[in-house]
């Protein structure tokens, strides 16, 4: 099935007034997620918070039902939350890493995460290592499996800790990659390695199955490639591993407190939530989820991945352009500079003529960023409902300049 | 000023169809507040999410301006988070507690707290002791100062380790009494020990000041007194204390990553914060603290104390109800139950009238129910637009079942 591209267009109203090449940043909501959001607002109104929640109990359990079918999970494994940030250090931070223990992760980690494996180091006593890249700039299979082979876990001799977890970013914020997350997977499996994946960059752009990545977290954002309102985000937890954990932020509504000394912890992934949410944003992540499956996650890959090659391909021709992305399959998120005009100056001049774009600091990302030597970054971040014309447009911008 | 309720009730359309009593769950938001977070969420549909968050910077920043003022605080002490439970634990978890280390809390502490006191007993060795209530069911000042006096940090030989933190809840989630904040923030200064705040039940309907309670940590949410959408909340951060902190969940707004193994955090309490959030909930919260100030927290207290020793008196005659409200100072939440009728079979009679109000568990305050046998209450938590009238109605109601 192809996209209906004028239909997509259609039910998102700004297309018309601007070419939104900001998808990674915040997408544009379609009106179905805009409607949802504001209807359940108007109702908490007229009958009060509390009361619409528990009237609507069902729509509640009906995100989680979207959700984990989005993600092949099962619904007890889900916990919804405010952004990624949060769904990602509710697990991170619950995990029962020990002084010695490795992480491993990537060179494109996203800032977030790596700042809190410093502190993790710092706190716990943890090591940190890079998994190399392979000559693509993707995570190295080959490397990971000598780190996993590498500590005592592994059975080896090596004096070196035992790895405690292996976190990886699918998408990164920037250069294009997306990452071998189902062949890490399989390695962290093998090993039984916790295997923690931040998804904020593929849910909603790529299928992104917990099954076939066979990962044990994975974090996401609702407002990027979802389209579904800032504020939203949710955590998926592999039972089996959740089980085990002391949640990092725990609350009444992930523990029941039973006697003074005592608390018991709810039964699924809900106990990395916290009891109070923002019930108008999951209504509209639930129809933005709806949403994003009635197109269908394959055909919304296919699209987005014809039209950023596209988009590369058209920006490369400009004089003055160089293209920062790496990697043998690659996502939605298309970086490039251009000589003698910074990022941000790029950005203001597409802003005038009614084009969104983004600039990527190279503190997102510190480490492919110093690795390449990276400046600012323009991003010009693609999506389904985005036009070959819009291709044209953005592209002739940049010539001019 | 006294307040005009004629215009209160008309600022809150649906006052005309139900008898809200559960403001302390979530109030009616005034539509001033639904309006500015209609509005926002449509803006963002028109012109991105980012692109209009950076277009409108200044009424982020006016937000800041607006919850310090409330407070009394410095707007670089406040973190603008999803809830009183995130900020409450980024402050608790923040914090250099260590093993021996005694944290001194009050019988009617929420169990979100509670839960997370018994969580780093075990994580981090630390003591819970929990300070007696004098005579009226408050924290008792005179129990303060000798345990305050009783550890090693008092200069005493008890053997004990020193006071880590004294964390209480202002306002209950039922029971009525208004804890003597003002003088536990004297002691907590005289003794140089931190003091963690849990207003969740006290901004908007109390005037809460930073400076005359003295305290270091204030974590509040929006959605009760306040009038603010669900899922907002505010963290103030004394400064002198949060430079030392290390928080507990961190990303790349409240630190920069400046080199691989190194980052700077930024200078105020928005280190607190996560970078994602629900900007339109935010614009809505804006607008809530705005028309707070607008009545006066003086004005709202003597109006909401008044109503609320009202409807005690009302129930009070009511053959069978028996009140479960302490302290000589009281809140606008009433709690009572009623013989032969179990809260719930209360709440639900009540809602089939049109008048909501609210059941507390015993889970929610386990140290005070288990002392006091309370089983599960009624919960009629009235605001400054309640009227006698409904007063009338509520306890109407109650004495026909």
């Amino acid at each position: 099935m192809s996209i209906d591209v004028e239909r997509a267009r259609a039910d998102t109203p700004a297309c018309e007034r601007v070419t939104h090449l900001n998808h990674a940043g915040a997408s544009l909501p379609p009106r179905q997620v805009l409607d949802a959001q504001v209807e359940w607002l108007r109702a908490e109104a007229e009958t009060g918070g509390y009361e619409l929640a528990a009237q609507r109990a069902d729509d509640r359990q009906r995100t989680y039902d979207e959700v984990a079918a989005l993600l092949g999970a099962g619904n007890d494994e889900i916990a919804l939350v405010e952004n990624a940030t949060f769904a990602w250090h509710q697990a991170f931070w619950s995990l029962p890493l020990r002084p010695g223990d490795r992480i491993l992760t990537c060179t494109v980690e996203y800032a977030s995460s790596y700042v809190s494996y410093l502190q993790a180091q710092r706190r716990r006593g943890v090591a940190v290592e890079v998994i190399p890249d392979d000559e693509h700039g993707q995570v190295s299979i080959d490397a990971l499996a000598r780190l996993l082979d590498d500590g005592d876990a592994g059975g080896g001799d090596s004096g070196r800790g035992p790895v405690g977890l292996v976190a990886v970013t699918h998408v990164p914020t920037n250069g294009g990659v997306v990452n071998p997350v189902e062949d890490v997977g399989r390695l962290c499996r093998a090993a039984g390695v916790p295997f923690l994946l931040d998804a904020c960059q593929s849910v909603g752009q790529l299928p992104v199955d917990v099954e076939a990545v066979d990962c044990d977290f994975l974090a996401a954002t609702g407002r990027k490639f979802l389209r579904a309102p800032r504020g939203t985000g949710f955590l998926y937890a592999r039972r089996s591993r959740f089980e085990t954990m002391d949640p990092a932020f725990l609350d009444l509504l992930g523990a029941e407190w039973v006697a003074p000394d005592r608390y018991e912890l709810r039964p699924d992934a809900r106990r990395f939530e916290n009891w109070e949410s923002n019930q108008a944003a999951i209504a509209g992540l639930r129809e933005a989820v709806a949403y994003a499956r009635s197109w269908g996650l394959d055909a919304i890959a296919d699209r987005v991945g014809h039209l950023a090659e596209a988009l590369r391909a058209r920006l490369a021709d400009v004089p003055g352009v160089a293209m920062h992305d790496l990697g043998t399959r690659r996502s939605g998120i298309v970086t490039f500079t251009k000589d003698g005009h910074p990022a941000g100056e790029i950005k203001e001049a597409l802003a005038g003529q009614g084009i969104n774009v983004s600039v990527s600091e190279p503190s997102s990302t510190r480490l492919d960023a110093d690795r390449r030597r990276l400046p600012p970054l323009v991003r010009a971040s693609i999506h389904y409902l985005t036009t070959e014309a819009e291709l044209d447009r953005v592209t002739a911008a940049v010539a001019a300049m």
